[in-house]
């Protein structure tokens, strides 16, 4: 099982399409935990509603509640609290969003203003406050002491890892250490908190709860280097979707991070230029992603994910045959097959 | 018992004596509680101590701390876990005053400039996110869900009553009701929850529970109006103490408020112009003291603060004699009783 993925041109799903699948699987959990997020997100505050429903509302792919909810069902749990814990982690990926936005420029978030350009930096802190603590009464309520611990814990490392990551952006110099670091704080580690509470409430024993802590982690890894890989893709441009955006930020990534350390003095010199100094012109993006894919920097990135990609599917091998097993590890394919 | 003070001018103390008497006779759980805080905003992460740092070590008077120990020594608990909880206490407020004082402009606190000036406003939102975190790791590691209800429930509050104030900052016609809910908010759910675990911990019956809710309820919102009051305070500035920072940020407090609604068509014009367009001049906040005086504003709102104040103070009849109980009722008479 540990092989990962021999690609098939003649599929033609994509990442989307896996999750689709996947989200199919656990639909009526799915609505319950919207109805669970619109009620819960309401305040007599008006304010409040409104900027949270502009991220919230504007239905993301909910990515990681399913995976709350597909673990638990994976698990053999039938009853529905793990529908308010799929909202808490939604809420906490929220307000890590809104935090994300409080830029001192103006931003965009899924192509469209981001909520601090809307509402202006403070309400964006405080609503993300706001969810943040909803979250938390949330968990309350059900009262695992189990699920509060692992996702303080998440929060907590969430909260160091994008500290960790002001403190190296802009940095061309960051190892792979540090850019694996950020990642798994930022993005991996409330893959793996939503995956391991679907086994704590089903009261599975700890290895099924570790088999899937390790498969969002490693999911997560794999899915934010992907990401990063995709930011550089003619193939997404061509497809019509927006790249660039680290690289106008300055975000040192995977591809960036191997490219710099492969490259020569003169490369060396376009990498500081554009990244550190942030001093862009015409035709730097291009430049960049023509030595990224010269140096192979694309390409290995996608296969370091594949790494972590095979890791998250050997971890699922502990569960018997489940159509939620099928999709979760659909997922996992077609997050590295998509095209770069 | 309804009766709150009379004013013996021979008495030379002021809320901070109170407040040194009370913290006094909790003096080896603070240092205890110290402890727990350096040790707990601890991170790999260099910039989260050293942020957090910048405020929490700048060493506030930690009277909410002090008034969840308190609380729980007057409740008889003779154990330990309270220490923990009131650090959770200090991290909540931290983590709001480092959101709060994520503003655009740069912005002073305790006459020190705020976090965001130093750090910026990102690295200031994440490590309000981090304490903010770490206080629901330590409510874990506690174990006790009426804690972590208790605390989360006032985290929620506090978010919206930050947002309320956003809604209502520069505009003159916030209403005396609308004022109290935010203060309460704001300020007074925080003193309540941070009371009302003391008794939690103690295991004591829920009368006591909410006895020191009223109390810590009550005690905040007098202790607001009053800070309200003596930002326009000429005694204050006689003293050297820096005031005006709300007159100059355009916030509307219940002085200004009483004056407001109290004033001719002049009278409401300069408040306008002051605090809702920010058009401010010199000798503006003297004319604003002498508005505030002339109409009674300062004093009724004193006055009001009053009524609270009493509220706290019946709110512990219920306590047989001891030190600890005398403390706090002295809090609460030199909370009031402090020139303006």
């Amino acid at each position: 099982m540990s092989t990962v993925v021999s690609f098939d041109a003649s599929k033609r799903k994509n990442r989307s399409d896996a999750l689709n699948e996947l989200t199919a699987l656990v639909q009526d959990d799915l609505h319950a935990v919207n109805e669970v997020i619109l009620q819960r997100m309401q305040s007599p505050v008006a304010l409040i509603p409104q900027l949270a429903g502009h991220l919230i509302a504007a239905g993301g792919k909910r990515l990681r509640p399913v995976l709350t909810l597909a673990a638990a069902r994976l698990c053999g749990y039938d009853g529905a609290r793990h529908r308010k814990l799929a909202a808490c982690v939604e809420f906490i990926h929220t307000a890590t969003l809104l935090h994300d936005d409080v830029v001192d420029d103006s931003n965009l978030r899924r192509g469209e203003p981001a909520a601090n350009t809307l509402f202006g930096n403070k309400p964006t802190v405080l609503v993300g406050d706001f969810l943040f603590s909803r979250a938390f009464q949330l968990m309350t309520e059900d009262g695992s002491l189990d699920v509060l611990r692992i996702l303080s814990n998440a929060s907590a490392i969430i909260a160091e890892g994008e500290v960790l990551q002001i403190t190296t952006t802009n940095d061309i110099r960051t190892s792979e250490q540090a850019y694996l670091e950020v990642i798994r704080a930022k993005t991996a580690e409330l893959f793996a908190a939503a995956c391991r509470i679907g086994a704590v409430v089903a009261n599975r024993p700890s290895p099924e709860e570790e088999a899937l802590r390790t498969f969002g982690l490693n999911l997560g890894l794999a899915f934010q280097m992907i990401d990063d890989v995709l930011d550089y893709s003619a193939e997404q441009a061509r497809l019509g979707k927006s790249i660039g955006d680290d690289f106008r930020e300055g975000k040192i990534t995977l591809p960036v991070i191997l490219a710099y350390n492969r490259g020569g003095e003169a490369e060396r010199f376009f990498w500081r230029r554009t990244l550190e100094d942030l001093e862009q012109q015409d035709g730097d993006l291009e430049k960049a992603i023509d030595l990224l894919t010269k140096s192979q920097a694309l390409k290995d990135a996608a296969d370091r994910a594949k790494h972590y990609g095979a890791i998250a599917r050997d971890a699922l091998g502990l569960f018997p045959e489940h159509p939620i097993k099928s999709a979760l590890l659909s997922v996992v394919d077609f997050t590295l097959e998509r095209e770069y």
